[in-house]
């Protein structure tokens, strides 16, 4: 039992703080026989990376990441992949400010409170800097994926940027990847850069809205009842950083649907495989994967370090302003989507061994 | 490693089918010398009884609880608590219709697709019938909360059924034992007693929103970065059946704020303890307890089994029309309440015993 | 994390008390579609049953079991298994002689001195009645074995009643069922007849060694570093009441012998698999099967109830002799052999699961 | 779950393999404000590390260890604590001999049969390399000893090279720091260095024994019926390369004795704390420490990397004769010493932590 740890057979473990000299992640569980390699996880920690836009934090971090361990001539040996990486722009700074004031909004004063000790600097653990470890983990997720089940592929984007939503009749997945937002509208990526200068100039932030789908999964991944599939979905989402809601399909919506309006209807298809009529369950049913698409969806809520000014308490309990200075992200939402798609990866992977281990290929046939 | 397991100290593993003899719970690390008897338990499994109003199912089920170990002499002995409640109406009837159908939005087709058998009486282990053997285990957890934190209250109301929400302006906590829903404002729940009225005369169903309020929790609950307080409670409600979306405090909404507005702003409070000028963040940040109000809200899905026809396939994946008749809930929301408050007790009382256990009384002193 | 559960994949979590209603447990993970009921874990239950001969206990308990949950027409479903067993033979009668006292060897003590309550009554949680749910725990993983593995045999015997060891030279595992030790030297069962008789007279008891095998277990099963498959027969024999000790293979023996002497030479059989000359290794290398027998011994010591009268204490302090009447076994060691070969099914069946999952069928050929 | 993992709220997981770059331990749930430097843990390491005598392999690594995160300011915060080992001395040489041959005794054929891939560079993941991660997570587990029970010593040494056991009557703990064999027995000592000495030079190992006591460790750790402290120790001892056996206080010799003669008797001691006459039982009762000394023991089997000529097969089936050159331990037991001294440490550490949450201080007090 480890609380820096999830999944079950595809077990990770994150470790490391903003500024100590690395952090990183300790994979077990991942299958023998993947071809990996480090230049492969490095293409997911580089769509990551700060600093690749004027609308994520300046911190200039290379994110080079390195497998130390279960790893040999290109492949993964079944033994745990620790993978590293360092701390390079660790810039010395004057942290009185954050030493002794606690950020509103902030894990500050909670872990305070709850250890009594913290290593400030930069938000220590509590930093969305550990999510670059969860994102090195998933690309070694997506790496077995590719090899047990390769028709898996996992897509994250921004469906919301604080008050502008996303138009799903401009939805074009080609997009996605030709802005700075994961926007798969083109519009609404021009309206949130407008948007977002405005509040950055301002010295504010804002919230978002990430939506990850996985498609291709099999029917059957997911287990009854504290191991559902959306179940776990639910929980790695909910431990990123700054989130604070997370839905499955049809989501909070599906409170004002009466049964007949929600019951996705079910056909057989051509190949002889079951159709659904529509995917308001977001690809689960009871915990279990129906082979639509998975569609998981997150609120992140602004950055609480912000230059705008705010009341709040120092260590020896006296009343203080703060502006919080530094390097941060306008919306910490832009950075989510790789993590988003990263514990997705995580989560469909460790379901894919679960399943193989516990059930086999005891699976019942339709026709 | 159970997948029908949750907690880490105070763990629960739940067990039993709809039509089976019996359900119930295996409760392990309770702390020893916690005054608990049956009534005490059957005084919650009461409130989530089947068959209490016309909005509920019809089944007749005194889920009467019996404790089988673990307490002695009106005391828990720090061993396991064995909860269990026989089935008693399991109706007999004929199943020819759902053997072999699968009902559109239910878990029979992935049982079926994920097992290759399944115990298809009144939907066997994926029946809501599971959420008594919660109900059971969250009145244990009450039981030491009590002992532990005495002055840890727990709340569950619904805020929406269907299109009709409440109106907060008008939330009276006093009210919520006063009707059939659990809602907090009189005008609502008349609101809903027609709604669901029609509902139900018409074979449909719809969907809900709960929330739960954990009240006098102590600051430092929690642990990072899996191990969130916050990412525990949106597992553990996503695992209630049916449920579509978990929020923390702002939720989904947090999206659309800024970070100026989204700051709880901290003072002194006359107690020497921090007061918190509003609470955006749900009463947790960094996954860590703040000691203000923990408010989780989740979505409930309408039931599935509705006496509106629906298109389905058959396990020989033949196309079919299905009405599933039955004493089926119009609202499942309705009875998913004290499952919540349920859930939000078991994760409250397992982080007191996680903290206890890493950290000791190693707390920081603000002031 | 449980610490009345062990397993990963097949889980088990016992619970009940010697004296209370019903003892059990609660099996998560038995794959779907195992053909399993009453009757046929009753059998393994009828030979761990107490009162079966003047060598255990005479308190008579029909052991009989039922299957609550998780299996459906004969087979299970995949979902979480409860096995519960009355407990019928609660002799009512005054326990203030152990209420008070502290029996000399005995959990009594420790129990007290941890909890602050204990049910005294027949050792409580402590009782190796507990030992009856391992038992049918087994037996249901030797009927998902049967399933999976279909070559594998498990059997246990007793090697050792006190100063008295069987003679290798005399092993006829014919022999094990035809006497009431699990015996397979004749000659030794005839010894150790006439010495359980006096120990039992003059109210005393002993210790025994006992040796459990699984034969026909495929090579590959066990994982580095902290779940070799011998760490996990370790554990699950450590954990059986009174035993002090865990031999795999040459077991402490091995410290004795040179590199040379302990090598296991490795040649090529006839059936292109790998033959050893010796077996040494107990069946595992690096903690993975190699194929071969695996081979598990345990120390027993002798019950701690007995008529000698011993020094000890008070609840209160005060010094006191004891002498512990009831129905207690001479040997506990006899009964422990099908709570051995209870254990080894389950971690070998665990370990089959855990191949699967991790691994898959992704082995090294050779040749 | 993660196979490389152990301990439930002090969670170990090592990582690496003898000829990566580097090797360590992930350490979460050290609580907070544990004085911890990579001094103090180096101290621990230098206890282990190779080539220090003749008698151990002559490989050279400094075994320096660095901490990468969860230490600030000279404390531990809570977080999790990165321990790296780096591998400096990975001698280039030619692996042909055993990249295609599998050494008898060895892990090599097993770790070939169930994952299809090895690292089979100085025996990669099952190389005694990695208890070095142990000794360094041993050190931390120290630490926090120190802080939370500060009474506590740990100790181990050797009580048998091969056919020479220590003599109990020279018993003399001052002199098991004085020896390159960690032996309270100065004459054993003497014939131990004469009888490696023979070894070596013939190209042949030994097996040993290694005992391991805590002393000062409170009543009451330990928990019912998989959690039992023996049970731990078991399973932590017996996960060390090459261990075959392990045994607690009277070990397997408890098999020989009476009830009798096995009752440790009781007594109230002056400080009003029991005393026990004797300590047959190794300090645990029913799985739970009374306070009296944990003593475990533990077998090593001789290396199996000898330069004794033993016949084996390739990869490719063949039959081949091998003779494994390098730079190995004639007695792998004398580094053992440290390894099973981490493991207690971690295994006392854990179940102070765990009592603590789960039962608090509700302890049972006698007089």
């Amino acid at each position: 039992m480890s609380t820096n740890s999830f999944g079950r057979l595809f077990r990770v473990t994150t470790w490391g703080e903003s500024h100590g000299p690395a952090l990183g992640a300790t994979v077990d569980g991942c299958p023998p026989g993947v071809p990996v390699d480090e230049a492969m996880l490095q293409h997911w920690l580089d769509r990551r990376k700060p600093g690749q836009s004027k609308y994520t934090t300046q911190r200039r971090e290379p994110d080079a990441v390195r497998i130390l361990s279960g790893v040999f001539e290109g492949q993964t040996t079944g033994m745990p992949v620790q993978l590293m990486i360092e701390n390079t722009d660790q810039r010395s700074k004057d942290y009185s400010e954050i030493m002794d004031k606690f950020r509103p909004g902030h894990a500050d004063i909670t872990y305070w409170q709850k250890y009594g000790i913290r290593d400030y600097r930069g938000g220590g653990r509590s930093s969305a800097r550990e999510t670059a470890a969860r994102v090195a983990a998933g690309g070694l997720a997506r790496a077995a994926i590719a090899a047990l089940a390769p028709g898996v592929t996992i897509t994250g984007y921004m469906t919301r940027v604080g008050v502008h939503a996303i138009d799903r009749d401009r939805f074009d997945a080609a997009q996605i990847g030709e802005n700075p937002f994961w926007c798969p509208d083109p519009q609404a990526a021009a309206t949130w850069a407008d948007y977002l200068d405005g509040l950055r100039k301002s010295g504010n932030s804002v919230g978002a809205v990430v939506e990850v789908v996985a498609s291709g999964v099999p029917a059957g991944l997911g287990a009854p009842v504290y191991g559902k599939i959306d179940t776990d979905l639910a929980a790695a989402m909910m431990s990123i950083n700054a989130v604070k809601g997370v839905e499955i399909g049809e989501g909070m919506a599906a409170a004002e649907l009466t049964g007949e309006a929600n019951a996705d209807e079910i056909f057989m298809g051509n190949d002889g495989q079951p159709v659904y009529a529509s995917n308001h369950a977001g690809g689960i049913l009871g915990g279990i994967s129906t082979g639509q698409d998975i569609v998981v969806r997150f609120a992140v809520k602004p950055t609480s370090s912000i230059l705008k000014p705010r009341q709040t308490i120092t260590k020896s309990g006296e009343a203080a302003e703060i502006i919080t200075k530094g390097r941060h992200d306008p919306c910490v939402g832009i950075r989510a989507v790789p993590v988003g798609e990263a514990m997705m990866a995580c989560v469909v992977l460790d379901h894919l061994l679960l399943h193989r281990g516990q059930v086999g290929e005891n699976r019942g046939r339709i026709g």
